[in-house]
């Protein structure tokens, strides 16, 4: 099987669990994914935690791509508004096989039209202002992850490594996916459905 | 109360969610947190997944800190035998209130002597290997983390979260510590004894 190529977007304050949870799944799984790193502009870009992440790649020297992984974190609430971001984000959509978002990410594929009609979820502490952000997606209030086939979005934070999971083992099958988890010490939550924190923060 | 100074050693091919697991959870608990990364030499490092983060600062150049997280990852099969690292450390055990470890940093950790004497951990599949570098450590054979006062190791992987929120708790309370869990939206191991993967690597 051929090495998918996995395109992570970073932008100032993503989130960094958001970003390196799932990355350390895929990283795991070296047969099947190749990880790049792309920002509007290559170099440093500083998390919403204080560290920096390398961008591998600039938006005009990116490789193509076959998944895509937007991350969220206090900086979507400046990307939306960002139009090389969002009209990036549209073109990767009409390209890759697979759009991903992890948290508040969700934001910003709303924002580039690639949820409108379909099955999404998003963190559930701020679930109203990215429901603001896609007026015509389904957006559902309590998930661990949605999978709507070639769009695949998590709920907040930590939810990102289980929808990595879920996606390795898509991609690569559930042996190569159970024994990712393994490796990570990680005891995964394997039902999408699974969501105590949609009744914390009173979604239902 | 004061902001303690954590120090986040760097390498290439430190294991990704050792270090960025625990920034997510310290980088939440920011009144009581400042983060550097520090590295041989500043700049960009490599991990073991391939992305790369930035070293704020290298061993030359670092500030006073509090409190150092050395990560894992197979890059410490190499350090083991750097002697600028290994020394630093060292150095850093002597100045430093709490040294910390996830995964195979506890093999780094114990090169350097600070775990001498000390109950300690680290992950269940490199086990043996890392029991070689710290032949005078009490190693625990089935844990997710432990807590020996200024000492603490964690478990493989995913386990550095857990230990990096029981930190929080030491040093800002409860209500903190559940608070930055909540919004992770992890649902994170309170016990410190939870560890299914010593018996998956055949320890017990």
């Amino acid at each position: 099987m051929a090495q998918k190529t996995l395109g992570v977007l970073l932008f100032p304050e993503f989130e960094l669990l958001d970003v390196f949870g799932p990355l350390e799944a895929f990283g795991q799984a070296k047969d099947s994914f190749r990880i790049v790193t792309v920002a509007e502009h290559a170099g440093p870009v500083p998390s919403a935690q204080g560290p920096r992440a390398m961008a591998d790649y600039g938006f005009e020297d990116a490789p193509p791509m076959d998944m895509i992984l937007v991350p969220g974190g206090m900086g979507t609430r400046r990307e939306v508004n960002n139009r090389a971001l969002v009209d990036w984000l549209a073109g990767q959509g009409r390209r890759a096989e697979t759009m991903t978002s992890v948290c508040t990410g969700a934001a910003l594929l709303a924002r580039a039209g690639i949820l409108d009609g379909r099955r999404a979820t998003t963190n559930k502490r701020s679930f109203a202002w990215v429901v603001e952000q896609g007026p015509k997606v389904d957006w559902i209030r309590q998930a661990r992850w949605v999978d709507d086939g070639n769009v695949v979005t998590s709920s907040g934070v930590s939810a990102g490594i289980d929808m990595a999971l879920h996606l390795i083992g898509r991609v690569a099958g559930p042996a190569v996916r159970d024994e990712v988890a393994t490796r990570m010490e990680y005891e995964w939550h394997d039902d999408a459905a699974h969501d105590p924190f949609a009744k914390v923060w009173g979604l239902v």
